[in-house]
């Protein structure tokens, strides 16, 4: 059976809801944040970069989001949720969750993990004061550009859309209201609807 | 035909380098960075996020460095860049790359893009003074814990080659010394032999 370790509150919440979605069984096991368990000798022997999420399968453990979401996809073909069979189609949507790894996470981290860039406590600052409009100007961009609807790549809903509720649910937090963004915030509504969707959350703040 | 934008510099090498390996034919098109051309009006409608690399198919334009070199590894598979029947094997791929554009690419990218994260040019200028321990450390992870060896994910090349190479190009600059990462400075000597990188470097400024 595969074991998942997550924290609540971190991006560890769209794998969990594609891996729900999926139908798939799995443990899962919560790393202690509060208390740097993500940092512990025991856990950075499942992920040397001291994060979440990790998948632990028979073949070997599996980290960052988009890998993992493509993955359980692949594995549970009959769950439907990727265009498998079209490169093109795959290609985009792995596009987008590569922007929500790579650019949009990145910039809500700022907020909450300055350190990792800067060490002097008024750059930290800086970065923190700038985070509403680098997250809303990403939003602006999935709102206007790539947001087909009512899920993410058109009428299918993929693994996208776990991953993209996930960072919707960090803007308020962010400075950000998401309603100015009208697509993305019926879709966090859409999502919040699915029973999958109600499972993974059972462990998360609010 | 295939339509590429890149411009010298930047992390589109590896998608250059990965479209010369599968033998594709493709138009390369440089987009003029000091001309800011990533910002005009023409090229938004190639990629709205005034970047590059974009990959022009004749079903549409892909962006994000992982998912333009998956897709350059399915619709080219005779050219062996991917395990791609082999759905744990390619998430391993995946993980590696996503590590790359989410991590490695964004450490690196506080060195001259600090901007996009503060704006407060001292703030800008500590974000700089981490950067050859950010990305050192990134380097440590990757020599120690997640290169196999020759290539990165063991006796196969694949796509994650490439993009290794063109970020480890990237440490002089950020104030790294590549000799520190034995395997990972042996992998950049034995990519630069190859034909295909030999080809894409023409464009390259060194």
């Amino acid at each position: 059976m595969l074991k998942f370790y997550f924290a609540p509150g971190t991006c560890a919440l769209a794998s969990r809801i594609t891996l729900e979605e999926a139908g798939a069984r799995y443990e899962p096991v919560r790393v202690d944040f509060a208390a740097t368990q993500q940092r512990s000798q025991e856990y950075l022997k499942v992920n040397p970069k001291g994060r979440v999420p990790a998948l632990v399968t028979d073949r070997g453990i599996l980290t960052e989001t988009p890998a993992i979401l493509a993955y359980i996809a692949q594995t549970y073909p009959l769950a439907n949720l990727a265009p498998l069979d079209d490169a093109f189609a795959f290609a985009q949507m792995q596009s987008f969750n590569s922007y929500l790894c790579s650019t949009v996470h990145v910039a809500h981290a700022h907020r909450m993990r300055g350190y990792r860039w800067a060490d002097d406590p008024a750059a930290i600052k800086a970065m923190q004061q700038k985070v509403p409009q680098s997250v809303g100007e990403c939003f602006g961009l999935i709102e206007n550009e790539m947001f087909k609807g009512p899920w993410v790549m058109g009428e299918n809903f993929t693994v996208c859309d776990p991953y993209l509720f996930t960072l919707t649910r960090w803007l308020k937090a962010d400075g950000v209201d998401s309603a100015r963004f009208a697509k993305v915030h019926a879709h966090m509504l859409l999502m919040a609807d699915r029973p999958a969707v109600q499972r993974a959350l059972a462990d998360e703040p609010c």
